[in-house]
């Protein structure tokens, strides 16, 4: 007897990315309820199953997809509207131009247009920061990508709310809007923007309401060697003891950037069962910093990459940013053996789901995790010859190389098209709201 | 009475990067005999022409086509062969892979298939420095992409010669396989290795041939901090004041990388009117160093940009490049106001052709220069929306974005197409040559 399944995707290199590295080479995934309930040789397997749908990927590689820990999607909407700047001019350009068209309409195109950029380039997570985040999650539900959407927190008005003082009445709405479903693949979270905006006792709220829910809390920690100097004037010592010393950490703690740590606020991390998403391409563009990637992982902590939004990047492409970290990290520590390739590929995948608390759900592909996989081109000249997977992936693929993007086991993208939304419509209308700017 | 033209390329934006840096909102390129007849408004100028080919880019970027100032194209034989290492060991584990593979099948597939992969990202025009470099001119002949061949020299023993003193014989056997041709696109060079490799006599014997022949010589130089310790050790003297005083540096004299030179240095390849083209993801992967961009440019010294070889980068991929270019410069410099969008774009441009000497050919678009345009797509969902073209181009756009590129007036690639030769055949001889190394 045959069991029915969904989906099988078949005669490709699977790359599992599991604890034994697994690998087949003629391999399929096999795919119902939106997790894999088969993995292996095809030729093993598959006379056992008897599916709905079949991909042939045709001698491509079937790997995990990859996971964006940190990013501001509706952010797109200002994407290039201000370059080149350092941090604190960048802010001065973008907040004026942000509380322009922030709004329920922005961050919903924003944030679908940004949908189909990573769609496109492979990745099926993304940890979401910003303000309106439910109509983020909306976008992100619309899209079919599994997403954690965290509503910002800081001590300002903003277009959410005029008075701050009215902010965890608007966050504690935003949490109830999330119905109690174990199924769902998008799921609420806290964003506080930073130590720099957001007094002691708003982040300890916000990790208060973050541990009565069982959610995560982020933050942006420590991006610039100015903050950390700031912090210390006003708080008398440095961002992450700041923090811990204000009771924010725990082990649903995220820290965003980390450029400006040492050695035992690494410590501190660890002891605290706290993670780490670097931006390196934000990093660099602003000159803010080069995160301490290989001593985070020597410690312990678990390390996420993120795109960060694409007002600062611009780019929300894993491809372009697994190059970046590593080649940052080997030309700021002048060794070009630190973090080799498939380190790298750790932090985009099941290192990187750690880092967000979703290890048991995503990052790898064996049986019981859910279908998030992509299917990667090997026919173009830049794969040509073949000797190492890894490094194949990190410095020679492109985001373009995804031919297919699947989802819990949904297939939102495939050979050029985006299946579960009108993608030249929300274009169109995220293009209305930047003349808004104009 | 109107012309008759070999093609036109219509409605889109024009963006010339002439000195006046025109822009045209619905432009047309007239070309004829590989050449810019016209070029401007097209309801200003379309009358006055009848073309044999219409390319309609409804709405999409037009722009010169993009120079690679350095790579070893060949070198696509052993993309991925060894990873993560320093230049030493990198060269350790590479040269007799190399050794064993390099040839002129190897040479002929290997450039071949790089040509598709720099033709897809939107290069129209290629230095290489490679061994066996009749056999690179003749695939890059075949590719239809403009090239500077430059035949490599070396004190070693190389598959090209048993004895490196017969190495003159094959060099002038090399330059004189080139006719006379004024119109060619692909013309010789010379590339001596570096002058870790390659004495003083070699060097000055290849300057004397370069001037002779009114050809360019390029090298490797500077590249690493090592590489300053040890010619000091040996000629008492770093490496640019070195090649200084054994009369190698001229106005056709180009140092590849150049990350380690101090001011003077500087100053001295400026006196010799002498260029530079760098390398930032070589650079950076092999923690070689990042050259002194902004203060070349400062001296007034011409700097191109190159991608290096694929087997050290591992990517053939300007837009990978210009982003690294911006982005690396502006981490070592602390400066996120370095080196702009603008500015990257003109080392991959008009400051590219003039570090190779071809600025009176290529490098802008206007009346006169050689007919190399590339078309960006601008409907994908990182163009939206598109405040600023610069901003766009080096930190948004992907080499996928390439749906055209047009070489000397002729369609070398459109939607997903190369012309000139059997691009899956080339993938599969490169194999081939990789599996002999397996």
């Amino acid at each position: 007897m045959t069991e029915k399944v969904d989906l099988i995707v078949k005669s490709g290199t699977v790359l599992t990315f599991d604890e034994e590295e697994s690998r087949f080479a003629n391999g399929a995934v096999v795919i119902k309820d939106g997790k894999i309930v088969d993995i292996g040789e095809q030729l093993d397997i598959l006379q056992d199953y008897e599916a709905k749908d079949v991909i042939d990927v045709d001698g491509d590689l079937i790997m995990p997809g990859l996971i964006n820990g940190h990013t501001h999607a509706a952010m797109s909407a200002l994407r290039g509207y201000s370059d080149d700047l350092p941090l604190d001019k960048w802010l001065e350009y973008i907040i004026p131009a942000e509380n322009k068209i922030m709004g329920k309409e922005m961050v919903y195109w924003g944030t679908l247009v940004s949908a189909a950029e990573m769609i496109r380039s492979g990745i099926t997570t993304v940890c979401d920061s910003y303000f309106f985040e439910e109509d983020a999650a909306r976008a992100f539900k619309k899209s079919g990508m599994r997403a954690i959407c965290a509503q910002g927190i800081v001590d300002f008005p903003t277009p959410q709310w005029e008075d701050p003082k009215e902010k965890f009445e608007v966050i504690e709405q935003f949490l109830e809007s999330f119905p109690k479903d174990e199924d769902s693949i998008v799921n609420p979270a806290l964003f506080v923007h930073a130590p720099y905006t957001t007094s002691p006792e708003s982040y300890y709220r916000a990790r208060e309401l973050a541990s009565k829910c069982g959610i995560r809390l982020f933050t942006h920690l420590a991006e610039t060697e100015n903050e950390v100097v700031e912090i210390k004037k006003k708080y008398g010592r440095t961002p992450v003891r700041h923090l811990e010393k204000e009771g924010v950490l725990s082990e649903n703690f995220t820290a965003i950037h980390a450029n400006w740590v040492d050695d035992e606020e690494i410590e501190i991390l660890s002891n605290y069962g706290s993670s780490v998403v670097v931006c390196p391409g934000s990093g660099a563009k602003l000159a803010a910093g080069v995160a301490p990637v290989t001593s985070f992982i020597k410690t312990g902590i678990p390390v996420g990459l993120g795109t960060d939004g694409p007002a600062s990047n611009n780019r929300q492409d894993l491809f372009y940013e697994m190059d970046l970290l590593a080649k940052l990290q080997k030309i700021i520590s002048k060794d070009p053996t630190t973090l080799k390739a498939k380190t790298v590929l750790a932090t985009a995948l099941f290192m990187g789901a750690e880092a967000i608390g979703l290890e048991d759900k995503i990052g790898c592909l064996k049986k019981g995790m859910a279908a998030d996989i992509i299917v990667v081109d090997l026919t173009r000249p830049h794969a040509a010859p073949l000797f190492d997977y890894m490094s194949h992936l990190v410095y020679s693929a492109r985001g373009f190389d995804v031919k297919t993007n699947i989802i819990n086991g949904r297939v939102v993208y495939h050979w050029g098209k985006i299946y579960p939304f009108d993608e030249p419509g929300a274009i169109a209308k995220l293009f209305e709201i930047g003349n808004q700017l104009l």
